[in-house]
């Protein structure tokens, strides 16, 4: 399996990806999920992919080599984001399709899932999820953050945490306390962690960084974080069984 | 969807349940899901059912009407509470297949599961989880709980705390938070919550209880829990990133 995610906050987009593929529990390896392309310098655009890794490595190569092709629809075609969340889904759709009927034979799906998120001037930042049908949704002020492979483990967090006002640091910790509940839960999810920022309105080159489980800080917040938890679990009040209406009611139901 | 679980810890065994019982969205209910019988007094035993609420029920009406029935097998027929756990698979076994062949005719699945717990004496406290196949696993000292149903939401904080030296005061607060913390993120999952504690080598009435959303404690465990999480987040290290090694790659791969 898979876990990436973005928070779109008011002041930019934070994204995270783990890297763990596994063909079974015999063959695991470690691929990047987090792409970043060469686009003009008016956007901004990155990608963070699941599902099958031969459709999602194809699809980011296509969306690559269309940015060096004249004449063709590519991430540098469209004045809206949402337009190269179609232009995706598109791509997605193509590849997904061509290899079809052999792997329909084998029983194995070809289904790959993206987060697309960035900016381009004129638009405010905005991320999408690109469905393998090849359709998307929007991030929302309500839901500021996007999930895709295992996201049940990490949602609790950022259902309590994510919202519009916190800082881009402060989303970019987020992130990665979302994966790293995952990753505790799920084999399938595994390090080194993918994580990128981007600021609003800056158009700047994409801060990226990969945490592994010897990184420093990945080591100092996961271990601040368990001990916070810890504490804040033992600092809880007392169960006060009588004050909740509490029926010692025996053997009987 | 449901949500049940069991910790077993060094004092005892603390059991939740959620209560929702869904039919698709448009048909929502609340049912009981966490079940005691009236057996020996050398014996405690609770059950926590997931699945389909047609079987799950008729199991229940199964092992409550054997109880009371002379010289059939019953969950006072056993010495050891793994005993227990298959014949509670076998009553499943046996009501899924006298509805399987309508049932399957419909494409609807009969399946249950459920988490068996309780003390029988001369052993200590135990927890199993019986499948829809009739088979089960046992808790062990490594991982003190077991889940049944929307499983994934609640399991990081469980993985985190859950140990055997915890008490049992303590293990009923966590089995709140994690049902709490699915509750948050899957509408699936609703009040009021069950909750029964029962204390090793005591033999006495198991504890049980209803919190729903006015219940003074739970209100208040809730928002300190909830507050507790958002501070210990604002609390964490910086984010600082030159020391993990983050490369500002621009626009390139």
């Amino acid at each position: 399996m898979t876990y990436c995610l973005a928070i779109l906050v008011n002041e930019g987009i934070a994204f995270a990806a783990d890297s763990r593929s596994s063909a079974g529990v015999d063959y695991v390896s470690a691929y990047r999920k987090l792409h970043q392309f060469e686009t003009g310098p008016d956007r901004r655009v990155v990608l963070l992919s699941a599902g099958s890794l031969a459709t999602t490595q194809e699809v980011v190569a296509v969306l690559r080599r269309d940015l060096t092709r004249p004449n063709v629809e590519s991430l540098n075609s469209f004045g809206r984001l949402f337009e190269i969340a179609a232009y995706v889904g598109r791509v997605s759709q193509i590849v997904q399709r061509s290899h079809h009927t052999a792997l329909h034979a084998s029983g194995i799906s070809g289904e790959a899932t993206f987060i697309l998120g960035g900016q381009i001037r004129g638009e405010a930042p905005r991320i999408f999820l690109v469905y393998p049908q090849g359709n998307f949704i929007e991030a929302s002020a309500d839901t500021p953050y996007l999930q895709i492979g295992e996201t049940k483990y990490g949602k609790p967090v950022l259902d309590r945490i994510a919202r519009p006002p916190i800082s881009l640091q402060q989303a970019a910790r987020l992130a990665l306390l979302s994966l790293d509940a995952t990753i505790k839960s799920n084999v399938s999810v595994g390090l080194p962690i993918d994580l990128a920022i981007y600021r609003k309105d800056s158009f700047l080159p994409i801060i990226t960084g990969r945490l592994d489980e010897l990184d420093p800080y990945y080591l100092e917040i996961r271990e601040a974080w368990n001990n916070a938890l810890l504490k804040a679990f033992l600092d809880l009040p007392d169960f006060s069984w009588p004050s909740v209406a509490y029926q010692p009611i025996g053997s009987s139901q």
